[in-house]
């Protein structure tokens, strides 16, 4: 890939206004290297109402070695899509749209797009997600004093996870809101300042996705006072918490399912998907029925869950509460069967809520596949999903173990485990495998939310990155969770080592007390201090992303604002990556903030990076000069 | 590009069921070339409700040199998406969606796909489409007794085409209905067995986007009985006619928008988007106030328009006008407008009702740009779309003639005209462009709309091909639009070489009695061989597409059924291709369609395809033999 190419994206530096109205009038930016072309025009064609209309760029003059094209936007569409026209003097004509550089016409849905839904709150943009599965996490005193459940297998804080059923949902750990609070001294040591708890609701598994009510706190996790008094702790520490909530489905046992099963004239008769008259035989999760599907044409569902003051997803978000936001469960079925897609209507709505309630909430969707369709900015900020990042990011930096593993199906295994993809195991990209990944499936979504996607290396859904990761990964994988767009996540124990080779075995008790172990103190330094890089450079939150050398071996890119240019390279082997001169106009004054390698200046000006694998580094620049 | 890839499409060679419902298990199949490999597995993946599904494909056996596989795929959604997974035996996993083959994971979007909604009548494919603009093809002699309208400026039928305002909307040359039936015979020599009709309402242009009513036939064309002696004496000649409906806007002297204008009171008051109390100012189609944009919120419009029985898309199907069904224009911009997009609900309900009416015609969508989106088969049938055929054509095809011409606007332009893309004239594709194009833009549409596409070489709205084409190149264009899959469209005139710089200068008046003027006399013969070649061979309107051979200078793709393969081979210089052996298994058996090339089998089994260009070639072979 050639490193100097016509850049345009949706940062600040290229886009004068990131949450315009309707009708407003933005400017965009292009920059083209010197000398490119000669241009002798440069335009923006946008689709209001799906009907072409263009705009002319003025040249801005030039800088740095970039000349820069200014043109008028005015946004007609609440996703309001354009891209960049090239006409070179001598006849060729170029396309730039979040893909790149096209010598042929582009697909609409690969515009950059402007939105002009409500933003959310920037606080989203300098955040470093730490995800908690409460039954893992930390155990207070008063947890021995609780009755357990029925279903409930107790297990010992450092008895290993059983990922088999019954075990798998229902051995019992124990740990609650309060053992949170008692370690949340940890969060700040580590750096992370949103905490996402994965579901508190009651339940009959460890794992509460199978909620019995939404109104109020488990008590085996102490109870709704637990939960207000980990939201004012956390708050206090300057960390945000987030809750979850499972929109497509709730508990088989849920108050609102134990109230329509059987009982078709009941007020919540219609909140799932009966499919006979006597309401006995209903739809649910890929036929799981203890995870009964939610009917959103049922109005009263609304009005109860999602739709104004009273509804759950507010109830959280006031006081005594206090939550900042949720991330949803399955966002990608919710509302959707067979014939039926109520999707936008329920993210929409849920949204609209929070916006009245508290606008600076968020709302992220889990969505582990192409989310493009639904990631558009009329509701989800950003989702929880894998192939725009973690996916691409295992097939590039992993290595099978060749160890078997039981499934959560009891099934003995010996390919390794791949995010449930029956694909024969574990892909092998390049590094530029993995660059194409993360421009194909971000290329469909308009930059404010793709900055807003869950960049994890691993969830309570996943193996742990670390158990697959080829020697000397971990930090590679960290560090570009932290440097590329998207907002970082840790899942609770990655930090000490943690290792799990599924979704169910990941979900290991933290080991408190092991700090001091060797590989868990390098492990947790090095979070530390790239999540501290992360925080010390909002460029990294809100900046640009330029490509300026991707190979099969290694990638590098700056993210770039008018204040700093941040340069990350990464590589699985040895780094030895020549950039031609004026592709960093600064080097001379690079400043390493993180990594072994060595970023020299030739007298040509081009820069050589290079490096013992594998490589992770980072260096601090001047901001980019706009003319 | 290799030969030989592993390959599906859309087509009944791999599809067991093209117009299945929704929850009934389709087959589906692949196939692989011998050796490919080799394989440990083959797995379709869907995504119903947005949520991965995978089966597992089974070897069917091996015939001809590939290796067939077959799966089961379950439609679960009405558009329902689907790929395969390839994994071969040395780990390395593959995809193939509708754009090709891929190493990493791919876009929902461009999944093959099974559409549960009713299928298109199967004359569709079958058809050759003829689009006439009444006002330019044959004027009866009726004509002469019929008053002039208040704003026709009168042309006779040889003056030249006035592009500029007020003559571009309001020369008037008076062609009418019975002028058509007179010249039918016309159009059974050519062989084309579906007339196109733009507007045929009262208005006031020549060209009639600017009805007046929809509840009548312009007296002017002969009123609603020349409709109707049109229609018999179409149908008496195996030729289905189809119409032209503005479903975006009417003119501002539509019986509707005078009952609405100033009368927000009126039954027709919210018909339109009012923007101010008195219903006096209103949006309209870019900003043409003789163009005022429908409101398709309303009910009473939806209801007289398009919704049941009595509506004006009913009653132009029913008795005794008997229409085969519509082009919808500017389809793309319909109930569109800023925040609102009613364009699902308006194309949905409007086939609802063709199909209610008489499910055995077609409806077609103006869609001129990448309309992927819409073009799901949830409405429209297809589409008239230039990105996906016509416009990179031209841009393989055509020559900028650099001489000046007069734009609709009276403005003198000095580069050639591209569809009023103002990118500086016209580009400049290879073969492999055109081929890549073709595969983008019809990489996100379900097969069975795509062969509903249009596949027009130039319309009412465009210059004509012939203008700009380099020299020796019609043939090609002509060819490719009636082998590739799509409805070949003929725009009345082409087929006697008639000319025009741009979408005003192409509507010229038919010259009847040219027909023995050599070049009108070769490029009739050059229209009727290959509309024949079309029509005798019906792989070429649902066969599967295969590309053996895409480079700068040259493609060559195969149509394939069971009964039958053809070869065509098309490039704009000297042809001298070389597929590798097994490309063609009975290339022996080859038997000359159309063209002057040449096709040897050499003594390893590659054929080697040699012409002069440019060259346009098509040969017949045996069918496809599946195990």
């Amino acid at each position: 890939m050639t490193t100097l190419m016509p850049h345009h994206d949706g940062s600040p530096l290229y886009v004068s206004n990131l949450a315009p109205d309707l009708g407003e009038t933005v400017t965009v930016r292009l920059r083209v290297p010197a000398g490119y072309g000669p241009l002798s025009a440069v335009r923006t064609r946008s689709n209001p109402d799906h009907e072409p209309e263009w705009t002319d760029a003025a040249p801005l003059g030039s800088a740095d070695g970039w000349e820069w094209w200014e043109a008028s936007v005015t946004v007609r569409n609440r996703r309001h899509g354009y891209r960049w026209l090239l006409v070179h003097e001598d006849g060729t004509v170029e396309w730039l749209n979040q893909t790149g550089l096209h010598t042929i016409e582009t697909l609409d849905a690969e515009d950059f797009a402007l939105v002009a839904h409500p933003a959310p709150p920037a606080w989203l943009f300098d955040s470093v997600m730490y995800q908690i599965f409460p039954d893992r996490f930390a155990r207070s005193a008063q947890a021995d004093q609780r009755p357990m459940p029925d279903w409930a297998i107790l297990a010992k804080w450092d008895d290993p996870v059983d990922p088999v059923l019954p075990g798998r949902s229902h051995q019992f750990y124990g740990g609650d809101l309060d053992g949170i609070v008692e370690r949340l001294d940890h969060l700040v040591e580590l750096g992370v300042n949103l905490l996402y708890l994965t579901p508190v609701f009651p339940a009959a598994s460890n794992h509460r996705y199978d909620a019995s009510s939404f109104d109020r706190v488990d008590p085996l996790l102490g109870g709704d006072e637990a939960l207000v008094r980990l939201v004012e702790a956390a708050h206090a520490r300057g960390i945000r918490v987030i809750g979850d909530l499972t929109s497509n489905h709730s508990g088989d046992r849920h108050e609102w399912f134990q109230a329509a099963l059987g009982h078709p004239g009941a007020p919540e008769g219609d909140f799932y998907y009966f499919t006979n008259d006597d309401n006995t035989e209903y739809e649910s999760w890929l036929g799981t029925p203890t995870l009964p599907k939610f009917n959103w044409a049922s109005e009263e569902l609304r009005r109860r869950f999602i739709a104004g003051p009273d509804s759950v997803v507010a109830k959280w978000l006031k006081p005594p509460f206090h939550s900042d936001g949720w991330r949803i469960d399955v966002a990608n079925m919710t509302g959707r069967l067979g014939d039926i897609d109520l999707n936008a209507e329920v993210r929409q709505l849920l949204r609209r809520t929070m916006e009245e309630i508290n606008p600076d909430t968020i709302l992220l969707a889990e969505s582990t596949n192409d989310a493009a369709t639904d990631l558009q900015g009329d509701g989800w900020h950003g989702a929880m999903t894998y192939p725009s990042f973690t996916r691409p990011l295992w097939g590039w930096l992993c290595e099978p173990t060749g160890e078997p593993y039981l499934t959560a199906e009891g099934e003995l295994r010996s390919d390794p485990w791949f995010f449930g993809q029956p694909i024969g195991g574990m892909p092998r990209y390049t590094a530029k495998q993995f660059a194409d990944a993360v421009v194909r499936f971000t290329g469909s979504i308009p930059w404010r939310v793709r900055l807003g996607n869950m960049q994890a290396l691993d969830t309570h859904d996943t193996g742990r990155f670390a158990t697959h990761a080829a020697a000397g990964t971990v930090p590679v994988a960290v560090g570009l969770s932290m440097t590329l767009p998207g907002v970082p996540v840790l899942f609770a124990g990655d930090e000490y080592g943690l290792e799990g080779v599924d979704g169910e075995m990941s979900r290991t008790p933290m080991p408190w007390g092991t700090e001091e172990e060797p590989d868990a103190a390098a492990r947790l330094a090095l979070y530390r201090d790239l999540i501290r890089l992360r925080r010390e450079h909002p460029v990294l939150g809100t900046g640009g992303l330029r490509w300026v050398h991707v190979d099969d071996a290694a990638l590098a890119f700056v993210r770039e604002s008018a204040d700093e240019t941040v340069l990350v390279i990464a590589s699985r082997g040895d780094l030895d990556v020549s950039l031609p001169a004026g592709a960093l106009p600064d080097a001379d004054a690079a400043e390493a903030l993180f990594g072994e390698a060595t970023l020299a200046v030739a007298d040509d000006g081009s820069v050589l990076l290079s490096a013992e694998g594998p490589a992770f580094a980072v260096w601090a620049l001047p901001g980019v000069v706009v003319p």
